[in-house]
């Protein structure tokens, strides 16, 4: 059952290795830059054949494995595969990221070193109202004039609390006292201003980010990070991001209900038959989804 | 080999019963508040006794168990206890709180709800310079007179922060626009801020947390949560404590350079003999450690 | 923001206190005993909650809030509950349950104390021949006679390879030898002999080893286990077991290719419609789904 | 803060790539043979440094920063490195290696493919009694005719065990039934047949491993596994190995009471005074540790 391949060298993608070391800008100063990776779409082949040892004679198509690994979510395969990268991002988007727990992270240290004066100020497109259908979302858009004024708030707040930052560290208001502890004079800074860090995960990781982080009710300013890790995906591992478009990213989880609810329209030809299943919010969505809204009700 | 325990009910603690649901005050704000726990000392031993099977019939202490766990780092056992609390601390505790990845967590989130104006002002005593030996610690002290001018400036900063807040809430300076997006209106508000979460971790998993957290080298914001869970954990599992006290907490890591230095000094008498095998700062810890300072060189 | 719940006392659920300490039979010698819980389907809504603060005047049913939990997969608040039980099963069960990582175990172990002499010998109506279609899987039937027949050879061969271990735990064919060390005299052992352990996890990872362990891809000795757990998980959390089913048991992942098939077949109303999206087994798949087979093609 | 290295290439070690795709041989039939690695002592270095940013001016050395961290359990740069090999085992260790859970396993399927005829017999001069002191370990010695008796034994039931297989696959004793499923067949098979997998972990968890199982503690079999993986880890980051080796495999930890006791034997010059500090085993193995017995005592 030893299937001892004979090998040269690590496996490299020349697409990959033209993106190591620079960085992609992100929001107004934030960037990713790939550092490192691991493996690519034949590591995860390799992985799930050692699965199936002899019994394996006939070559399956590496790309046929790897759709049939995502749709029948067979993940560990994917953890063979490791991606690295520098990412420097607002402190509110580090928020949300470090939840994504299966990572490695390092990061700047505001104990340690000083913060330079830059936070996040969202173009004037990217400020909108508060939602009233979605309470974490936003929603509908301003005037320039009211754009500019609340930016102009946002703007202010972050170039006041530097300045407190600057006394803090500097000794007080007229600079008399020594310089206070890094660790305290940062803890007025917005979760606006950037930090930066090293991040690590493996693929299959990776892939969970960006189904979360790439998804419509990620705030924006995170979905900008996940895109261009997105683009990276494609570069790196081609046959892996087809599928994880196709089988996760585009494609839906239908309940109990909802599979009754379509197996009856189809049945009667009816649309309206799905109300016999669903209700409120799911009916609405598998409407959506499935766009019967589109289709005259009853023929 | 089958050790079917007769089982009327859970283990339970009185101590910690007693403890359930009550906040205990934390810096300005926060606070610590037990909301559920599971298992004791003796399911540890239960846990580890069933790798002995029918090999051990005569009851061996449970302590002396405990203990030798604890001193051999047989850290299974104690994932089989689980302690849960609701914690409320300024972000940038939460930042580093965060970074202990095996762990659950639910926070409140100020992208669905309005934060209150709750932000961490140290006490005149916790505001310290810069350490100059430490580059993430603070060191001496402060004029009362210097101390006020510090925290006016902090207190200023959080003020005019909250207020920047407030109007983006309320659509702008004159209040007309709609109300910005509470993602966003909350970007310029500072990590001094109080969130909240419910946190739930493993017992070995939290001795990590407060080895790592109780530990001088952690800022002082963090080590007062660290040091009430410590309470907690001797209410708890009083013996695991009195070991993790003695095996982690208070005792000390010796690299194979400091053992053979104990050995020199040990054998020749001689405190200046430990140079032959460590120098600088590795040296002064050990001379610290052990207070060979206290000793006459040479005797 | 604080929402300060009185608690008397940690949740409990007296159905799954009922359970407590129990052995619940599997297989011909083993068991799922269940030893100790935390929390129940409040404690979901209870870590839920907290992301919503005081924004949520209203009270909404528990039950919504579970259901929305599991469609949208959040899964976080589900990781506030945890599960442990004391189990006992064959090693090659025991060798694909390791598999799910993040839960905590302590193993009976084999180098430390004398196995029993306890092998898994398959009833005879579970004994099948290998399946031409699943190259992992069982499918036909034996006749008595054949199944007996190879139940004879199973069971032979855990009785020498007992008497073997035995022998060389006494020193050898003449027992005049010292006895091998039990590290080394287990090695012979089938994967049918019967090991143990306290298993903990929380409910999070509970619900995704039940989604792969009880499904019909699953072998179907640890089916069985899943099956007693999900018994438990009944008793336990009823509104998370009912979502669960609804959700992920008994829901489905569509690609978006298989969607665009669904789309297909309802506007045209001809279930022959999928094939320009779908081909093979991916087809075959959503016309058993759907049961489109059971449709007159092109009416 | 930005620090932007100029970045041509993925990190690479010429001495790792010497060892990539050789099956280095293992106990009689097994191998560790290095499939891919990511990154190498200076990727920790740039991880580390991350937290510093403009605040190192001068450039602390490489070295002086990586023995700091392995001496200060500074973990996290350490997991930016990534480790993946390709192993054949016997399935008693795989089941030791396994509870490492941070790592990545591919593993061969029994339930899809037909194992090879291939069981670990031990070198006679591995076979030991049980010992007396250590109930899970071996001491002592057999007599050459001795060891060929248990080899016999272990031999003959390794072959009789893959008869059964053979037996069950073809359809029993005489053939005449269609072959049992593999998934069943497997089930009497000893814990000593090979199995192999792909196993992927960071460094971090990599110095794990090997503290754990290249210790005296840990079983022969998997020891000489670990040995090899640490031939390799000095192959690939020199400087990480001799810090591990200096900090972690030959250093120490010593209790609150050892370091008492360490006290008191400096300070009175008298090895017997460590008896007011530790009795029984945890004095013995502090004498062994300091060679205290060497020392004559109240001198």
């Amino acid at each position: 059952m030893d299937q001892i391949d004979e090998q040269a060298a690590r496996p490299s993608v020349p697409e990959m290795d033209a993106l190591l070391g620079k960085p992609f800008p992100v929001l107004d100063h934030g960037f990713v830059r790939l550092v490192d990776y691991m493996g690519d779409d034949s590591s995860i082949v390799q992985a799930a054949r050692v699965s199936y040892g002899k019994g394996t004679k006939t070559a399956r198509e590496d790309e046929a494995l790897i759709k049939y690994l995502m749709r029948h979510r067979h993940t560990t395969p994917f953890e063979m595969c490791e991606f690295k990268v520098h990412v420097k991002l607002p402190i509110f988007v580090a928020r949300q990221w470090v939840r994504h727990r299966t990572a490695s992270i390092n990061e700047y240290s505001a104990r340690y070193s000083i913060l330079d004066s830059e936070f996040y100020l969202p173009q004037p497109e990217q400020l909108q109202p508060q939602s009233k259908q979605n309470r974490q979302g936003r929603a509908g858009a301003y005037t320039p004039v009211q754009a500019v004024d609340l930016l102009d708030i946002l703007k202010g707040e972050g170039a006041r609390s530097y300045q407190a930052y600057e006394a803090l560290l500097a000794g007080g208001t007229d600079g008399s006292a020594p310089g206070l502890a890094r660790e305290l004079a940062r803890i007025g800074l917005g979760v606006n201003f950037y930090t930066q860090w090293y991040w690590k995960t493996n693929l299959h990781n990776l892939l969970n980010f960006l189904s979360l982080r790439a998804d419509p009710h990620a705030q924006w300013e995170i979905r900008v990070y996940a895109q261009v890790m997105l683009d990276m995906l494609k570069a790196w591992v081609p046959i892996t991001h087809a599928a994880f478009l196709e089988y996760r990213l585009e494609g839906a989880n239908l309940s109990r209900s909802a599979l009754n609810a379509v197996r009856a329209v189809i049945a009667s030809g009816d649309p309206g038959s799905a109300q016999e299943y669903l209700q409120g919010r799911e009916l609405a969505e598998l409407i959506t989804l499935l766009k019967l809204d589109q289709l005259s009700s009853g023929t």
